[in-house]
């Protein structure tokens, strides 16, 4: 049985450009919590840095969650949502700024031993750039990975996965796809650091996921986390999994299964204008409907279907076998 | 019952700029025809000017036809295929083109009706334009809606559906998605003229095929040809219907239905290393899975659905609906 | 000489999903103002409803805005930014929020006449769907249609440009490219209905921003107005004009001049990190550049180029006419 | 001064998949070098194996280079151009066309040897899938290592540069986009094995073409070869350089100096409608205006605007340096 969880943070956050107010009422973070336990399958909850936890309430979130039965699966330090961070964190230009961002780094190394969480979840999605010749690219990068390396190497008992997102909030992210993240994850020559794939971003990034999965895999087993949700192909819409590349998932949870991936299948999705509960428990139903039906022998059947290659059989496999 | 057809050159036609010689051998054009007879449900064929009928075979064409039972659903003029159409055809700079394109277009008006068939498919591909500064927009696109208009005016038998894409083999084509196309249709003043859909076209460009297909139906009941297939959403890729965004064939079978559309649904696939007749079928299968739902009582929860407009709830059904 | 003019609230408001705090202090309105007029060429001034204007302080505005010599170029009414829009305005499936949107126009065109401004620049941004089946889309499209209608017919003093853009905020929009609003506001019957262009969301929309003016100015002079920003083709960036796509502006500017569009030059960016008033200063300053070379000699050659075809030699008139 | 070369293959050869037979006539081989000869400042020709060059020619074309006093840069094996690579060439599910992949790369070396020419430039464009769930994507990926790996260890005299591209004529293809390409080439353990960047592709990929310069250069001194063209981002159009994206080329021929490129500078364009030799010499003119402005004053100009990041002086600097 795969492990579900959801980002905290997510489920009640639904802000956008144009109405910074928010499109709904938030509830409290305690009704949050108890409509993630409330889902069925679900046993994790990630949260965010600053939106969801921060030193002075990390106690009160462990007890909260300790409260509804739910692991944290990992923290995501905010190296995005605050003002400070608006030209970057782990790789700013400002010596200062990376300097607030690394120590920041380890603060929230200290939250996760305090919740027992083995992950932090890294996405410096204000980390690259915005027009043609903004960066010293070679510069930039190099401080990105120095500090990531720093902050793994004095933290073996955590892993860090690093989060890729070919775009937004910058119009280019340093960390913008699963094989550019796998190489800096490498350069920091350090097992504990890792990365996640998002299935949206890859999808916005143009890759297949299932093959990121396995690209991610096979160099030396870096897939350390994975999020879902679903988009229509150009932007992170971060909808409900499923809601439009239904056979994507299909292919997705064989090569986890087949690759050995035992980590968490978490929610990252922003339901905007819908019901966070509802949302989420939709995208989990649906991940359980595909999980359900990938028995051994349909297992055995995918790997048949993939050494033959025939687009007409395998498309006439998914109709009878998935659907009415 | 929905009644479905097939484009009989796409599926056996499959080079593209780098095999020009094409992925594999083409069968003799009557056992395309058998091929597509033999498929449940498919009724009728287009048929691709040059590529499968001229004046000089029109006539044993449209026996084989007869002796397959099958109609012929459209014509569609080869302003594409030929190198004197290169830059362009019924809009071409040249006036002789312009000329020749126009001629060539009265000589299928003839072997639609030598085939008894309504319908001529325009799909003038090559007229558009490679680079910014190329074209004369206003002048261009005005002698494509004239020439269009006079053929039509003069062809009140036949029935013109334009063809929109909004790319390739043009870096732009003037007949570039729905609305577009419709403004040109709604130009010429003529009843006998009005749109297809590809569906592939539409997602390429960006639209939601549903969307259009009620743009057309509303603003005159302008639908008058479907084409099916499927794509990743950035290209043409002419694929299985229904292998990569299931919902999409439900809300576009709903729209057609409500709105309707009685017209043919013809598959337009580029198999290039498939079986042709396996790859048409299972499109066929495939829209006839989802025909097969969508009963009186399945049209009204769908219309309820709409009322409401919660996420949740859609995904819910649309999965409780149409998978095991 | 074209009219160069600026939307104000784009030039101080910068948030995001991520930091809905904003990533820079926004100076006092009339600070911002006043910056705009000393951008050399500015003589205009947009005012979005909410942000810069509401009936509390429309008179205040309006002897600022005479204070530094500047006129109200248009008012974008607030159908976006609040809370009660989120599931749309003017084609809302709620009523009431269907007649406060209507309500709400009818007080921005009596704050446009008290600024002696002749156009409400309508992006009503929220109106649209964000899951396939989600919308009743023959009847919401028509609400949105008859409303417009509704208060244009209502103030024929008023011109109504209606701005379009494909996605964002909803992940479908109804008013998505030139020609499907232009079809709905021919629909209107409405001489004071016509089309606003961003160039942004034409190059989102896969347009080419050139023949999207062709387009509305060959089918009834429909052009009312034009936003100008650039952005890397997939996502509004809403970045400074040029920085990008350099040959498309002059191929826009020419079609502006060439099919007598006589309106505004508007800038409309989301300067997120940068100085609000330089960005504004140097797209004003690339189109003026662009536009001082467009001499009636100018004019003439492309007239040639375009008439040839001749990608090569366009290329060469590009690279010699234009670079050093 | 960079060193420019051409591929010969691409300017003569212009068909599509609805135009097979190609939109002009091409001119004997000789011809063709005879033009790339002419072009100002092109020294090197990159030679497509079977359309241009094969064992039974090889002499012959060393030959007429020689005459023409061209230098052959590359051969680039046609793994994608015959029926028999229709499913893949090095990664085919077939053992025995894996094995005539193989063998027919040796061949390529051979040629190379005998034209005295340093690298292969492999694109093997076939190599992927078309549908979801057609592949045994970690099995398929390994065999197109392994047989990379075989033939470059054999042949340590031969540099062996990976084209990569993320679609087409494969919906997917293994070899996507820089990092992954990467990761392959880095896989073998073999210094001659690394990557050719074709900036088209990797626009078409979303990637900004300096940072793929940055990251290979970065992980081990890795870009091999560079292909130039130009597109509008969302496919691969091969247009000419410069025509669409002016300030990437900037950046990128910034970062080419900047780590110590010192290959060649690649023409690969396909001009379906144009005269080949004039699209090739306008790439390489364009190329030029860049590479003279890039001056060691010019370079610490542009160090100095990426320390600093402003995007608002970037605009002004790239406007007053390069336009009139």
């Amino acid at each position: 049985m795969n492990k579900y969880s959801v980002i905290l943070g997510n489920l009640g956050n639904t802000c956008d450009r144009f109405l910074s107010s928010g499109y709904k009422e938030i509830p409290p973070k305690e009704t949050l919590i108890r409509q993630a336990s409330e889902i069925e399958g679900v046993k994790g909850i990630e949260l965010v840095g600053t939106w969801d936890v921060d030193p002075s309430n990390v106690d009160q979130i462990g007890e909260t969650l300790d409260k509804y039965n739910l692991k944290c699966v990992s923290i995501i330090p905010d190296h995005f949502g605050q003002r400070k961070w608006g030209k970057g964190s782990l790789s700013a230009k400002d010596p200062d700024t990376r300097k607030m961002a690394l120590e920041y780094t380890y603060q929230c190394v200290e939250m996760a031993r305090t919740l027992k969480c083995k992950t932090l979840n890294l996405w410096p999605g204000q980390d690259g750039y915005d027009y043609i010749l903004q960066s010293n690219l070679v510069q930039e990068r190099a401080w990105l990975m120095e500090n990531i390396k720093e902050v793994a190497a004095a933290s073996p008992d955590i892993n860090f996965a690093l989060e890729y997102k070919c775009k937004e909030p910058r119009n280019y992210c340093f960390m913008a796809r699963a094989s550019d993240t796998l190489l800096l994850a490498k350069e920091t020559g350090l097992d504990n650091v890792g990365v996640c794939i998002d299935t949206g971003h890859a999808l916005m990034g143009g890759e297949n996921v299932a093959e990121a999965v396995v690209i991610l895999q096979t160099y030396g087993k870096k897939l350390f986390h994975m999020h879902f949700n679903d988009n229509y192909g150009g932007w992170d819409d971060d909808m409900i999994a499923g809601s439009v590349h239904f056979p994507f998932y299909v292919e997705t949870l064989f090569w986890l299964k087949e690759t050995g991936y035992d980590g968490w299948y978490s929610m990252d999705q922003y339901p905007y204008r819908e019901d966070g509960q509802g949302a989420v428990r939709e995208s989990v139903r649906f991940l359980q409907m595909v999980e359900a039906r990938l028995t051994d022998q349909v297992m055995a059947e995918i790997r048949e279907l993939q050494r033959k290659g025939e687009a007409v059989e395998i498309q006439r496999w998914l109709r009878e076998t998935f659907f009415k």
